[in-house]
């Protein structure tokens, strides 16, 4: 067999705004072959997330940054493709970080979050990265949890068409709420309430974004599950009902952004907002739990799911900023190797 | 009897920055003997607050705001000095909203938050204004219900010296906490620790205050119950814990500001923090239970409470900018009557 090359983003330089190839070395070695405990596993899909872009800087976060020279950290699916370890059988599908790079190198006994896959996928593999994966949990912990939707109750997710905000706008519903979903152009709004049966989706790109969000939320707002921050996020805060709930799971306008962000800690006052931040690992004992309701949510067709693939591992740099653009729909990632 | 005469502070306008006197009109006019089911109350003690300041501006808040040409809204103790009604006899110590004014007109049946003060005060008149008062009542819920707080752990207070901080913190020590304040001065940081036992206060006005703060929070901070917010609000949840929580009760900080505050919400989402606005009215059945304790830790000593005490009705324009320059220690009120 020839010889396997580990092509890797090691992060050079925390990036400044926009991430630029620059701000990684992207090289190539040759891969041994695993020793006794240790498998090999062959990323196939990497999972592209904007906390990623947290992740590469120095700013003070919730897990230690990616040190500069490190493999820029991402989760990802896998196969293993040799193996010298009794956990592993070359084969297996693997999830977990598996980092931007053709090949990880699992070590007995080291600690990591690798998890094995089902042989018979109960939903195509895409979308064990997305809806029934990290991406589907998140959205599931933080609307039920937090966000203790009940029958009635109007729902507001920005980033709707993204991974997240399409899953949680499809709990809502499932839960019996009004789901409405911010997106920015009329094709993702038009995705989430022809196909994702959003009951309303507001183009905040549109002239009169701000008078659409008052006409989609008649009754007001008893849930923001907050992706975005800034502006759309004081026009949401502003539609709030007196103590109502705000689970906050990104605040993606930021993200390219130096420095501290201009919002404003009036409306939580005045509307006695309960706003709750939130890490989808908060709930890591209870993921498999989620993962289960969510599999059978997509299987009986509750749950809709669409992923933007991006051949080439490559390409990851460039993908992830897609994300600040807003120029995907459903679950983004980057095709490294054939499933 | 000589007729009697009632000032009036009437809103002129909403104010623009720190309160002028030309935004009231002060009037008097002649007072009418109480018709059937009415009686005349003379105001006492006036209760002075920052949320005054947000009731007078037309900003979106937690109730109407004051209009134009109204009395101008406050809290107070008074004494009923005449009456021909049978809810009310002369001599009677009334607790409600009787405005800045020298005399409230209660009319049986209308709505009004009027509530009869024992014959036999438990402690001293002031007091049932202040830490007895609405203002103790609001520590009472804010703390408690929404700050949860445990033996063992760190609380944090902004605008300690202040009439809710202070009791605050105390309600803290008596439920084992560690209490720390932040205050403006050395006078207010050293009644605090050496008054009412705080276990350390922090005056943000002197130099190396950041650093003082990280000193007297060593094992961080799990409770911060913020009155204030801007730069130390800011500093304080950079010193929270994960899933730290904060009761949000004020921020006096922007309250004399126009325009947008400029906070950050990431570390609410970095620290999973759990943020909750409230209003003391939110709690507003259970009032006479905190009452009851408050007046009991007042009474063994457990809740010292001083207060700042200004002469003159006309001075209430000018007492409310007091505590936008943080020149007042404990609970400030404006005497309007002799008791």
């Amino acid at each position: 067999m020839a010889q396997r090359i580990n092509r890797q983003f090691r992060l050079r330089s925390h990036p400044q705004g926009r991430v630029k190839s620059a701000d990684f070395d992207f090289v190539a070695t040759p891969v041994a072959e695993p020793e006794p405990g240790q498998a090999l596993i062959q990323v196939v899909y990497l999972s592209i997330d904007p906390t990623q872009r947290i992740w590469m800087s120095d700013r003070e976060q919730y897990m230690p940054p990616v040190a500069i020279g490190e493999v820029m950290r991402g989760g990802a699916i896998g196969r293993v493709v040799a193996s010298a370890s009794e956990r592993w059988s070359v084969g297996d599908l693997v999830r977990g970080q598996l980092g931007w790079q053709d090949f990880y190198l699992a070590i007995d006994g080291a600690p990591a979050l690798l998890s094995r896959l089902p042989k018979d996928l109960p939903v195509p593999l895409p979308a064990m990265l997305g809806a029934c994966g990290t991406t589907g949990i998140t959205a599931y912990f933080g609307l039920l949890e937090l966000g203790q939707p009940k029958p009635g109750e109007t729902l507001v997710v920005s980033a709707a068409a993204g991974a997240v905000g399409s899953v949680v706008g499809q709990i809502a519903k499932i839960k019996g709420c009004r789901a409405v979903g911010i997106a920015g152009g009329p094709e993702k709004c038009r995705w989430l309430t022809a196909d994702l049966c959003f009951d309303a989706a507001v183009d905040y790109k549109a002239p009169g974004w701000r008078e659409a969000l008052a006409a989609a939320t008649p009754d007001s707002v008893d849930i923001n599950f907050e992706n975005v921050g800034g502006e759309v996020m004081a026009a949401v805060m502003a539609r709030m009902k007196l103590g109502a709930r705000m689970p906050l799971c990104g605040l993606i306008s930021g993200y390219n952004v130096e420095g501290s962000a201009a919002d404003d800690f009036t409306p939580i006052l005045m509307k006695r907002l309960a706003i709750r931040g939130f890490i989808v690992t908060d709930f890591l004992p209870r993921w498999p739990e989620a993962g289960r309701e969510l599999v059978g949510w997509v299987q009986d067709g509750r749950i809709k799911h669409r992923e933007t693939i991006v051949d080439g591992l490559e390409q990851a740099p460039a993908a992830l900023n897609r994300l600040f653009d807003g120029d995907n729909l459903g679950k983004l990632m980057v095709k490294v190797s054939e499933a």
